[in-house]
């Protein structure tokens, strides 16, 4: 199933190169306000083309709400939405049919859906789709505002460039920096590596760091539905993604209870932790810290590089040279795409909890 | 909600206390063969009080399958399983009731459940409630045998100790080792460095390696239901988890494409790749190389260590020592969890895929 | 799967003749009181052997709640309960295994489940396991006492015995008559009836009314989760239910609009209408009025006199003549299961319509 | 949710004056074709404007799938069609605003989404959402023919007007009489009883008969997922239906078993039942015998004749009449949503029982 979400719930449909893609966003309730502005804000930070070191694609990226709201508030109906694809012709195609790109889901279509495989373009494992991600996850970021919840998104680290801490709490003060690595220095630095690349017909990988500020306590439920299992979970429909830790992550690994333990202490009447090594997450529920975690973003697939292949209609061994405009760093754009999935999956979550208002008296 | 899959669905119930603990797993079809003794030899592999360095505490851990199966073999109905919970006198639980322990969902219970939470033992966020993860899993263990799919998990690293690879394919392998390091040398060291621990009223954290064997190409489903999606979500419902990454991982995030693909070749013919960054995933979908992937576990909050926590009633900064027997390598009793669990996910996965058999002509 | 419910969801496990039956019930918040008292009221209602003209098997009816709350209030994770079962021995049911009964779904379990059916009682299609809805619906219709909802159920005609209406608003009124046709006359004129039956070894259908007063508007969703919908869904898994309809139901189909429309007049100052011919519900939503709907039950299978049925191993006519006790008037036991199992449902219902307090200013 | 199947799962989004309505359908495997002109057909079925005795309304019918086929098969992702709306210009419904039809859900949604309901033309309560159900339905319907599942629905019975059995089984036949009632007498006998309903400005009724043929056995799921679960459900869904019956239904209430049995016997070494009065189904499961139930829908709601209603804005008594062009006669359109709607469920309760193939051995 292509659905995503416990209480409101997306559903992704569409391919890179059939007529649209889109999504519907089921579960919201009736009288919740849709501002198209900032979702569209949201769907432009996500699109190619902004700057040098992005593909010069030109993208249909114009969000069309066509069901489930009336003057801009939404109706208790699910909510859908559309994108226009441009006109492909598919010719350019015949080699990718039988020579499966290395690191793409070339090779797993063929696999798992043979013949009837969607392969032009990617299909529905097309980077295109994660504009379907970003509208959902902006509609819900638009929610979260009302209760004063903060997500801040940037790129931590790339090949041997990377920056620690200290971000402001705004949204949108990554969108400054050209490679959203939020340090003047930095970013420049990376943005001449990433010409480098791009010179080279190589590609570039990243970690991208997300904290989420005031959440409220209680957020996330026992066991499957826990605040990592869920972001997670979402975290990983996302192409390219292999890896995820929550606080201190893959250091905890080595570390003893004694220095792992957030212990608890009062500051201003509240209960606080002076570390945050689990990440704002404890038993898989929120208590008030910043939700924190990394993710691993794999450097794009497409690369200018000749790379072995086999033919997958003769079985014989052959070789592939990808061509085309593609993103030499594809993370750049994923920065968008987990700010506002983790709005959506927040979002589910505290529906989550919502819904147990039974009257106990 | 406490459930977990798509087409097998197990859902656990129980707490720490409470008279039992147990699980259901409903989507089993008809004509199943539930090996007790394969599952109880998985749960004893769980089961605390197996070497010096583990605690000594005496669990109920015989499974009883009251519903379900006839004859050992399933009927098609749920098959529901309880474990007897020991008979619990609440008195030493009187402190930790305003003094949540850094470190473990004390502190979220009390946001999110308030009076009424099940503190006990930690309740329902024991680590006690593993043995359903284990039970459930063992039953898909053994279905995955008809399919020669074999899951190997070991301890990869503690402290500063590690290894690199090379473990034989056997699910039983690991077993041999009291530290499930599976290196002679290095199982000694460990088991050293944790007697250390043990002394220091410690505890201690570590990552752990999974690799799944055998698996055929095209199990995953695109999107939320990828193979990461659901191998991620389940695992963070183990108590501690912190992270995972699968294949080469946090590593690909400082990689290039041309480094980081992983490039086809042909092997008797069949299409494998030289490296495994991947970790045996395209586009969240399996293609034959095995399923890599390894997970942080955070050390055992339960230290003897005095640290600082905050009286929740009175609201003011108090300090807790954790009395009585407890986990310093609850990694240890982790592997077997991670390794079932895996088996579990994996067969809901195959279901998923199997469940696609329409007639076309 | 074996589920019902939305918000809240029952899971059933067992057979007849295993060890164990029992449910459970996943999604009730925290802090709800469980009366363990009033369940098993509602459970002895079900049991059989309380008159002349029910069955005298003695079953083992005492519910043991075995997760999920603590000192009687639910702690936030699923609610298990079971009931045991008596030791069967099974000789008797060598001429069921090849020799269907008509009526029974003996011949549909071997269809689908092949040598491997659970046929012994009945297995898990036995009407003993309606003891776990009632358990189920029996936890709902405590909490629903909260919001002063109301379920009446009652034998409304079986043979040409019949009554009309004005019953009272009295969940326990009916359990004073004997066949529950709260009515004196008829009451006893079914129950001489019924013995006639008895002496004949046959058996007697029933439709069985039920109205749910006291219900807030605004209960049910569109499509798919009207109240419609969902009421008649849990209801068809009641062994023997055969048909439902809501308000004035088949009659509606000879009706013109002019004769069908309830007009909406005021009273008091809410909104009623005259006429309940719509039961209640417009575009699957509750508006105040009674919810009202008839069942019809189908006679109960097993009966005395000799039928035709063919051997299912050698594929040739045989006939069967179900010995041992059985329910003449199986209706009368369905009486508490079909008026808990709508508390169930409408419970379920207002959880939905609560699950959606997101902030919207 | 606004969500049906389990295995095939349906969404429905839009709403009458909005710009688009439309359907998800997620779960149908890659490699099944997509026959566009098939789906038309049983669309232009359900259109108004066929005839005397319907609306004259010109509605936009015209089937636009946008994602999940290429080159007319299914790709594997989820099947998403939409239809135009006409530009509404919304003024005539100012007075429906505040005076709800009798009948109609203006009161409910009222209720459920007070400010924020999507009362133009019915929102997404409308008929017109039906189109969604036929096209998912059509869909499904084309894929039993490679089974050999043949549908046939008919006007039963309409005012004192009505037919007993013997239609061919032919899922085209019954459109060949205007009014769907497949009796060349019978049939114009109704037209000219509607013919007079529409010049009294009222509407009527109907009972709708379903036959399934040549099912296999083995269809369908213990408890809630019976086909009477599943079937019953989904009808619930159609606007106006208020009882389902399967079987002999409500003349079960007052059988004898001896009556309501459908004894074996042996029909060209195949066991089949003389009788039918379990409809086809036992235990909720099928056995080979045809599928049957009626369904009785009630009159449309919206008629000339001034009815009483409440203005909900002043609390006070009012009247309505409700102008322009109606349906006298709507259950003639439900039969072609019945037909293919039911298709739609057994598909999906045979895909749940295929998703069972787990090696055994």
């Amino acid at each position: 199933m292509f659905s995503l979400g416990n209480k409101i719930v997306l559903t992704v449909f569409g391919s890179s190169h059939g007529p649209y893609i889109g999504g519907t966003v089921d579960g919201l309730p009736a009288g919740i306000e849709i501002d198209i502005e900032f979702i569209q804000k949201w769907l432009d930070r996500r699109r190619p083309g902004q700057s040098l070191i992005t593909t010069q694609r030109n993208e249909y990226d114009i969000i069309d709400i066509i069901a489930g709201i009336k003057n801009n508030y939404t109706d208790g109906s699910p909510l859908t939405f559309i994108f226009k694809n441009k006109d492909y012709i598919d010719k350019h195609y015949d080699d990718l049919k039988e020579n499966p790109r290395p690191g793409h889901a070339d090779l797993t279509m063929y696999y798992k859906y043979g013949d009837y495989r969607n392969y032009e373009g990617g299909g529905f494992f097309s980077g295109r789709m994660t504009a379907v991600l970003v509208a959902a996850g902006a509609i819900a970021m638009h929610i979260l505002k009302k209760y004063d919840i903060k997500i801040v998104t940037y790129i931590k680290s790339a090949g041997n460039i990377s920056i620690e801490g200290n971000v402001p709490v705004d949204e949108n003060y990554v969108y400054k920096f050209s490679t959203r690595m939020p340090d003047e220095d930095k970013d420049k630095e990376l943005y001449n590596y990433i010409l480098k690349i791009i010179k080279d017909g190589d590609s570039l990988g990243s970690i991208i760091h997300t904290s989420i500020y005031n959440i409220m306590p209680g957020i996330g439920e026992p066991y499957f539905n826990s605040v990592e299992s869920e972001i997670s979970r979402a975290m990983f429909s996302i192409p390219g993604l292999k890896a995820i830790e929550f606080g201190a992550g893959f250091k905890l690994g080595s570390m003893k209870g004694s220095q792992a333990n957030d212990q608890f202490i009062l500051n201003d009447n509240k209960i606080v932790t002076e570390t945050n090594n689990s990440g704002g997450i404890l038993g898989g529920i929120t208590y008030g810290m910043p939700v924190e975690f990394n993710i691993a973003m794999k450097p794009a697939s497409s690369i200018r590089i000749p790379q072995k292949t086999v033919n997958i209609k003769k079985m014989e061994a052959s070789e592939i040279k990808v061509t085309g405009r593609h993103d030499p760093f594809i993370p750049l754009r994923a920065v968008p795409v987990i700010q506002t999935l983790s709005a959506f999956v927040i979002l589910d979550l505290i529906m989550c909890n919502n819904s147990t208002n039974l009257k106990k008296d």
